[in-house]
């Protein structure tokens, strides 16, 4: 039997700590997943609260639908089997298009209905033998969560899986953040809640397949239509009540306008955390990559320098290189570089960003030829994009007195630390001056 | 008598409609604030929940702490006379430095006590005859706000405040967004709470000043040890049942480290809707304006070409400029640019951004005296950086096959918004190409 363990790197891929947390959990604490688990995703909401034509399961962070960050979170588990996604008939066609771009595989499509407990019934049912036609597998447990909940650690996950095997049925709670009042019919405080007695339920939630199945068929119309909790549907026709699970912060379910933009900010940070130097065989880089590591760390990134590329094969633990170099950036050396992660799918799913600094012997005044390299750069950029890859360049000279090269030093760190947190794609192919 | 105005732009600075429809709101549907109005703002919270180390109404956000943006929220509505700013002992220089730097005139600083409930009074009591010296006037209506919620608009506040004249008190709700629960005590589901009948109580909370501090004065030590809701205060000790007002969703408080990240992004995004373009009186400068109008209104900014910086003066609507030009950037023409709003305090408070756009009519490839001025370039951007302003050079040549151009106008306006967007200290004073 197999250890639980994730397929890739888990989100966010920069985490290390999280990621080696969640194993040592996994492996220490909790027992083995040895049954099937598969995932009903119900994302056919038309996300009227957000304010935004875009339903917000469908809208792009960092060039990536909301909904694939989500559907990678449970992909990359390897104890995970199918994840039914329920979505409206008219946005059939789009979700297909989403699983072949970003090479999801364990999705199966089902059309969603006309409330969120009609399309959740929908999603359960592609497992049944009244089912949709896919031969899929009955789970033994099956996990139900939000589109709109891109933030999903594995060792919460196995958590609620576990549970959900040993007592019928899990859901995720967290303390509530604001007081909860009642109001009376003329919009006046009724009374207030005592905060303590009372949790927030959100999502991810774990059934017994078999005892949630059964409460979604015997759910009245009104249920179906207004109802608005799951483990108050099993409670209600199985009589099981949910264990409840405390969960960390980020279960934070995306909602309104602003939460994309913060959804976005918190990805692009947590992509940020980690970066590989390639440091290469000459003294100069060798003694600029140490100054750097430093100055980055310093900054808040953890970072590793290493010699060359070989020894970054495989571990794509970051997505973020900051390459030294006396040349020009040329594209063997960048393909070297991205050769390890390549020919997985995780390349089209987070940009991975390569800050090629150019160490300048020579005078520091840039020279005609120097200049000439400019439009190569943006062409390369240009050329590399297409595979994901957001390609900067940074000059920086190194023929100088101390005082300068310490300023420049500073410069380099800050300029890369910017363009690495900020993994801006209008800047692409730019040569900048440290 | 006069009409409810901002001092200055109001927060966000660049969301033109929102402050159109608060001040159309103020004429047209409310009563003239003509009472004392002041706020209480208890800032004396260890941020527990954020895991930081820094207490979260201190975080930095685009370098200046949360709480400014808080204070500043208050501070630019002419009719609110005191803040009164509660915060722990040992944070109170940090405090008055926090003041000074940003020229806050309305604070006043009070130590905050153990709960808080104690700091709340604390700060009423600053109002009173027992009060801290302060000689503050009692205000008619007092607001009480968490320091940690800085996106607060005027037209909301103003309904509160009116609410609480009428009504003695007024509280801010939400919607649940999510389904509340009941545990037991083996942290098992007990009931689900009907998600209609109930709202989340945020703040800001509108109070008759002699009815809270009523409250206050016959609360007891449970009361100021564990209670959570000024609301339930006013109910219990003057029998005063709140009247509840639906805000909206940006009455968000900043909770956890995540939100931090949050809060900074949805700051950016709100001061990067609106751009000034300064076409100059070249034929060349302004053909691209023309074309950059459209390209950045495509990208979603609202965008204004003016022929030159005296039609800017005293609008302050905008932060963002984009000069074009035929020459390199001066000092001169950047102090003229920003002299309309230099005298007032907003200066410090957001960062103003110039791309300056460099037209090149000569042979595209840089010659060497176009590098030779990158040294001046970097010197006038560190110069004004201290001044608040982040400055940015884009080079665009002119002389080329029309296919070419497109591209270039494409280009020239994908950075710029970049800038605006990220609003990156550490890119100052580079030179870009387009």
């Amino acid at each position: 039997m197999e250890e639980p363990t994730s397929t890739s790197e888990g989100f966010p891929p920069q985490m290390p700590s999280t990621t080696a947390d969640s194993l040592a959990v996994n492996s220490q604490r909790y027992p083995i997943v040895n049954y099937p688990v598969s995932v009903v995703l119900p994302a056919a909401g038309s996300g009227e609260r957000t304010g935004l034509r875009t339903p917000k399961q469908f809208c792009s962070i960092l060039g990536r639908p909301l909904i694939s960050y989500t559907i990678h979170a449970f992909e990359r588990i390897l104890w995970i089997d199918t994840i039914v996604v329920v979505v409206p008939k008219e946005s059939h066609c789009l979700m297909e298009d989403i699983i072949l771009k970003y090479n999801h595989t364990k999705v199966k499509i089902v059309d969603g209905g006309s409330t969120r407990h009609r399309s959740i019934f929908n999603g359960l049912r592609a497992f049944s033998e009244q089912g949709t036609g896919f031969n899929l597998q009955k789970p033994e447990v099956v996990i139900i969560h939000d589109a709109v909940r891109p933030f999903l650690e594995e060792d919460f996950l196995h958590k609620i899986t576990v549970c959900a095997k040993d007592h019928g049925v899990c859901g995720a709670i967290r303390p509530l953040v604001s007081t909860v009042v009642a109001a009376t019919t003329e919009g006046k405080l009724d009374h207030t809640l005592e905060r303590a007695r009372y949790r927030a339920s959100e999502m991810p939630q774990g059934f017994i397949y078999d005892i949630i199945y059964e409460a979604y068929q015997k759910c009245s119309e009104a249920e179906f239509e207004f109802g608005t909790e799951c483990l108050d549907l099993a409670l209600r026709h199985c009589g099981v009540s949910a264990k409840l699970m405390e969960g960390p912060p980020t279960l934070w379910k995306v909602t309104y306008s602003q939460d994309v933009v913060s959804a976005e900010a918190i990805i692009k940070e947590s992509l940020s955390q980690y970066a590989y130097i390639i440091a290469g065989q000459c003294m100069e880089t060798q003694h600029l990559s140490n100054l750097m590591k430093n100055g980055l760390t310093e900054a808040g990134m953890v970072v590793d320098v290493v010699p060359s590329t070989e020894k970054i094969r495989n571990l794509s633990t970051s997505r973020n290189f900051i390459k030294l170099s006396m040349c020009w950036p040329n594209l063997a050396e960048i393909k070297e570089m991205t050769s390890g992660s390549e020919d997985t799918k995780d390349f089209a799913l987070y940009p991975v960003i390569i800050c090629w600094v150019y160490l300048n012997v020579s005078d520091c005044v840039s020279t005609q030829s120097e200049n000439d390299e400019a439009p190569n750069v943006m062409t390369l950029a240009e050329d590399v994009q297409n595979r994901n890859i957001l390609l900067y360049c940074v000059q920086v000279c190194y023929n100088k007195p101390c005082t300068l090269w310490e300023r420049r030093v500073k410069k380099v760190c800050e300029i890369t630390a910017g363009l690495i947190r900020q993994r801006s794609s209008s800047l692409i192919g730019q040569i900048l001056q440290a």
